[in-house]
């Protein structure tokens, strides 16, 4: 594969432009971050890439979320951040660790200071004043799943490919330092031949035991045909690394009912003929829930167990009838396989099942979503939850790129359904309020790269924690619909503790305003709106140019104070059980 | 000492209500974080406190930089945090980091999950999905002094005192996790009658060496005798011990010239007649720089050696004749004397070198600050960075708090006299920009506590990291005045590197609509300005509601893209030099 930048692969290139000669074959477009001293040199190979745009954000933890938003939408599948040296790498972090917890692979690379100041041991702005230089990598190891501190260019290329190729194989992040007087030293070119995707694939093929794979398959084949409900739950995983249409074929193949989880919706279309409906636990939609807990064998692809995945661990699936395929190790019913990951494993998988002759006789399926109620009483007219999530579904169109925000857009999306293609974006287990904004910047760029729209729920308090990356969205001339629940406050929070408490209160903005403030030169076209009560919503979303995306646009819709969609309140009650004040 | 919540010390309190009570002791009366579902019933102890007040951030870096400009300002000299597990604590993480670096006492409280879903390595959100919950507690190890991890009620009361010990003892941030099911474990309320500040005064009494202590002070005496020309330079953790009192005894005890450092402006008054400026090695005023550099014998107070406050280590003092006194540890030329600190030796040196009966023949004083020029020509009338910053000299009162964002503010700041009482705020080891807004919150409401006024000076790429935290101000109701450097981005890394690059600019705001969008209902008395050009800002100045303290109010200057402060032009091109791109 050649270097991107349209230079031979003989010869030198600088350990900078090396590292992003591998970020562009890699796919990827946009490079988010923030300008520090140690890092300024850097940005000017990334700024005179021709196939890379630099993306500086408002502030770093922003950033780390635009990265985020990036890697899970683009075609590249990772994304990308820069940061500076202690200040900057620490304020990213929340957002490193949120892609680690819900295996998102972001690089990290960070500027750091001279190797000469270094080795100086010192007492550099951005230091803890002892002139250690270590702490830093230190915290991040953390959260990422590999990391390499340039100090030479004697194994520069060798170090880079090591933690690129980590992303990949566990679709986490990884951390690079560079150091200012190491960005432009010359390297040999050559390891860009290697393509990391096809080594990566090589080495997890070659690290395989085909004797344990085909033992584990003949298994899962006899339990599949002994079974009678089988059934599929399809979770984060699967999209995480990338297996959906592996898993697709398994499923088609077979012809088996296949539920999604909170982190696995719309992974298969949710108007599929094959698909049952998201499985929550309790907080399952009667029908559903039934239908799950009555299979005899559920193949759990790419699960993660959480809390809010789970309704609160309130799975009542017996473990003698499942089986997990994970991206590292397979578990058929209470046996370990510890090497066996789905990206080998599926298409053996979907060969011996295809070939046991056996469709799955279907038991009627029924994927149930809230729908449009008749208007509901409120005090002046407000629109209710239940009433509110049911209306976007006409509203949401093929391939629609919908994040929802921790909390009451989260669990009010779940009920929603989602059209073919659409693309649910949430943190639904690291749960960091303020974390869509910043990934609404990224997700938005990498839709705009395959003409789709964005679409993003957010509530008041949170968009408070982030709100100044709009300002980015409007720089780089993004344009997703904002919709802002104006609800008073914290309401997840609410429900779990302190319903009148004042610490769940906010400071009320003028959420209309907020497009016009960061647009002062009206280098974008925008468009706010309000809806005040549940008519002027109802009218507000016949609007044809509400559809469009011609212009960044904000929605304020307001809500009451203390109301929350059907699946918060079930989730808060079983949390606020487990705090035990 | 009592507890302060009204409560007899006889008895028992809740975990929750004894470090409340702690808190209450120490002097603090706000409380800055975020809310989240770990802190909740926390919370509820703090909202129902009769002598703490909840200021509920916008987000939690925020908070932590506004509990760090508390602990700056306030009389406690001491401030207290609370965030939840996971992406609460790591958002604030650089904060906490800022505060370490720069010696300022923070109590970072942690709301975690209960004991008994930790014990179940229970995955939960905010955690990373393993089942481990200490991955965070060994993060903020790095960048705390002192940490403490609840798991039980039993020795509640002696952690949560060690680690409040080690904060006032070191002048550095602790940690702390409270479990959600401790908070209302009961304990005994007794340890609450000891104070901890005397305890450890004593502590630090106990400690100290007195024959090593009069060697000492001996040695410094005869080189004292001897010196024909010794000065006194004073640096941040005379500030952060708060031992400006001892330091002052001492200078005018024996009369001698006192110079300041970037770190340590504004500790001695600027008018005090043995005030002699402000060394920052190359980048001193010429004629302070000499004096300086001719003393026969340098008695540094507090010192921290860092590049920004030194002009990139440009100090031309011979270490032969140096005397460093820090906080736990002296130093005479070339011997250290480990644990003998400035809070015990200060007082016996001034009497030891007051008992000599020298007084410091006065050099004639000569400290320099930059001068009201006339007016110079610039494009469109704008005003230059040189005519800027003397203008405000005549604006500043006694008393006022006066904080400097980190690049063009802090370095501009540094050539302008200061009246009496006058307090500067600035990161100058640490420098992360967006700091001073949350840092502001903090610092308006311990100045109000004094009934000072608070002036914040933040360039237009810095306030868009932290922008939102006006709107807590404008919330709890503090009056800052805030002066925003309208320059059209980051001007410190223009100077450093990329002087014309576009990773350098930012998106324009309409900076004179932020109160507005933060105030719909008009709850605070605002009042915006804009000047376009030197003209304009002469007439502003001008005007009397702009000194007022009754509103909050933000002023708007527009100045040259690629203007900056003498000081700062001077150390970027230092720092510059030092990255070897």
């Amino acid at each position: 594969m050649p270097a991107t930048d349209g230079q031979p692969i003989e010869g030198h290139i600088s350990i900078g432009a090396y590292f992003l000669a591998r970020m562009s074959q890699l796919g990827i477009k946009q490079i988010y971050g923030v300008p520090g001293d140690y890092n300024l040199g850097f940005l000017d190979l990334v700024e005179d890439h021709p196939d890379l745009a630099w993306v500086g954000c408002c502030n770093e933890l922003n950033a780390s979320y635009a990265a985020d938003g990036y890697a899970r939408v683009s075609q590249a599948g990772i994304g990308c951040l820069v940061t500076t040296f202690g200040v900057g790498e620490l304020s990213a972090l929340n957002g490193i660790a949120g892609a680690h917890s819900e295996r998102v692979p972001v690089v990290h690379l960070v500027g750091v200071p001279s190797t000469s100041l270094q080795a100086h041991h010192a007492v550099l702005h951005h230091t803890l004043g002892d002139g250690q230089f270590d702490a830093f990598t230190k915290i991040s190891g953390h959260v990422t799943c590999a990391q390499a501190f340039l100090t030479s260019s004697e194994n520069a290329t060798d170090e880079i490919d090591r933690i690129l190729k980590a992303a990949l194989t566990h679709a986490r992040p990884v951390y690079l330092t560079l150091p200012t007087d190491l960005v432009y030293a010359k390297i040999s070119r050559s390891p860009l031949e290697i393509c990391l995707r096809s080594q990566v694939s090589k080495d997890l093929e070659n690290q395989l035991d085909r004797k344990v794979a085909e033992q584990v398959v003949d298994q899962i084949g006899d339990l599949f045909a002994k079974s009678e409900r089988p059934i599929v739950i399809l979770d984060a995983c699967c999209n995480r690394f990338k297996v959906q249409s592996e898993t697709m074929n398994l499923i088609e193949a077979i012809q088996i009912p296949v539920y999604t989880t909170p982190m696995g919706k719309a992974i298969v279309s949710e108007s599929h003929p094959l698909f049952g409906g998201l499985y929550i636990g309790d907080i399952t939609m009667p029908g559903v829930k039934e239908q799950v807990e009555n299979a005899d064998l559920i193949i759990c692809i790419g699960t993660i167990m959480s809390d809010f995945n789970t309704g609160s661990f309130s799975y009542h699936l017996d473990s003698s009838t499942r089986i997990e395929l994970h991206s590292t190790e397979t578990i058929v019913k209470h046996a370990h396989y510890a090497s066996i990951g789905f990206r080998q494993l599926l298409p053996l998988l979907t060969q011996k099942l295809a070939s046991l002759g056996k469709k799955v006789t279907n038991q009627k399926l029924n994927p149930r979503f809230l729908k449009t109620s008749t208007k509901q009483d409120q005090k002046n007219g407000l629109v209710t939850q239940d009433e509110f999530w049911p209306l976007w579904a006409d509203f949401f169109e093929n391939n629609d790129v919908i994040l929802g925000e921790t909390g009451t857009s989260s669990f009010g999306l779940l009920d929603v359904k989602f059209p073919d293609g659409a693309m649910f974006l949430s943190q639904v287990l690291w749960g960091s309020i303020g974390w869509t904004t910043g990934a609404c910047l990224g997700a938005a760029q990498a839709a705009a790269e395959q003409g789709k729209r964005t679409i993003l729920f957010i509530g008041d308090g949170s968009i408070q924690l982030t709100v100044q990356e709009i300002s980015t969205m409007i720089r780089v001339g993004v344009k997703p619909i904002i919709v802002v629940l104006n609800n008073e406050g914290y309401s997840i929070e609410r429900f779990i503790h302190g319903m009148s408490r004042k610490y769940n209160d906010i400071q009320p903005w003028n959420w209309t305003g907020i497009l016009d403030l960061f647009n002062p030169e009206k280098s974008a076209t925008t468009a706010s709106y309000l809806a005040r009560t549940h008519d002027e919503l109802i009218e507000l979303l016949k609007l044809p140019e509400l559809r469009r995306t011609d212009r960044i646009q904000l929605v304020e819709v307001k809500l009451g104070k203390n109301d929350a969609p059907r699946a918060l309140k079930m989730q808060a009650e079983l949390t606020s059980k487990g705090n035990k004040y």
